[in-house]
């Protein structure tokens, strides 16, 4: 049982069914006993990869697939909002959030949740680097930093591993969930996940 | 409140998850007190109108989605096989729900229920003519009368135009649930159908 006691939540800034599940993995890990692994990949390149693409590609879906997010975020009770700048580059940030796990492993989550409310609450146009520099200093972290951070080679290449090790797993969209081998794809198998720990 | 008392359930016999939607809706309606409004459309023609497409065509996805479908099946203690003959046209099957509907609405259920249950859960090639007739004959429903209702012009225009309707609302996949004006996808969403019922 030991070995399946660990959540790895795979995730992308630009997805807001990732912030969803963001906001309720870490509570639903502590109910149960088991370890929340953050796995920062580039959904981007899963699509690249898969062939597969966003919901907002499909002119009547992508409307109604907000609505449906925003009727989880009712129900989770946290605040959701259409970012209006999308689509936003990622990559910076899933950078960013790859160097800190392995640089800045203590502030890691302070750094996800401060560019999930910047890209899902505020909502802020984080392709702006200025608007992203202000986010972050908000925050408490140097924006130079954080920049520096990202553009490590090692950083760089830690992320690109980690979503093509995503894509080798099957993961095709985010968020993705594992528990041992069984994988779970969206916020709104929490339920599933929650089960698949034995809870 | 009277106005959205009902469920409108659009749903192809093609869409494994339209088959789960219609094995709990039912109950579902019946312990809120909600009319069940059954509305054939043709998936096909919504994919084609929308540019959405089956989940199957990611070949990532298409796997995990069914393994998905087989998990909610546990959950709802139904059984769901895989059909190993897709894709197969569901255009003269569609025909048929929709005739029935207009001529004989008291055998409608028996109709669904007879190729659910050949497309899910034994699992037939209906595609082909002799399975489909074996299908119907055995379930008590005489297969060359139900061609000929399935080829009568009003029922093809009715099933068009209930697809072209559908497409009007918003719909892009299977299956789709109305309450009122409120759209829900996904056989994954009746628990948001039954608060919508405000049940």
């Amino acid at each position: 049982m030991t070995t399946t006691r660990s959540v790895e939540f795979y995730f992308d800034f630009g997805s807001p069914a990732s912030y969803l599940a963001a906001t309720q993995l870490p509570h639903l890990c502590a109910d149960t006993g088991a370890e929340l692994v953050w796995k920062p990949m580039l959904l981007g390149g899963v699509f690249q990869a898969t062939g597969n693409q966003s919901p907002a590609a499909i002119p009547a879906k992508g409307p109604y697939v907000f609505e449906d997010l925003a009727r989880f975020a009712r129900r989770y009770g946290v605040p959701l909002q259409q970012n209006p700048y999308f689509p936003i580059n990622t990559l910076l940030l899933m950078r960013g959030a790859t160097g800190m796990q392995m640089r800045e492993p203590e502030r890691f989550r302070a750094y996800v949740d401060a560019v999930y409310h910047a890209m899902w609450v505020e909502p802020r146009n984080l392709n702006d680097p200025a608007t992203l520099a202000a986010a972050l200093a908000e925050a408490g972290f140097d924006p130079a930093t954080m920049i520096a951070l990202a553009n490590a080679q090692e950083v760089k290449d830690r992320l690109k591993a980690q979503t093509e090790e995503a894509v080798r797993r099957g993961v095709f969209g985010a968020p993705t969930m594992f528990v041992g081998d069984q994988m779970f794809w969206g916020q709104d198998r929490l339920d599933f996940v929650r089960e698949a720990l034995g809870a």
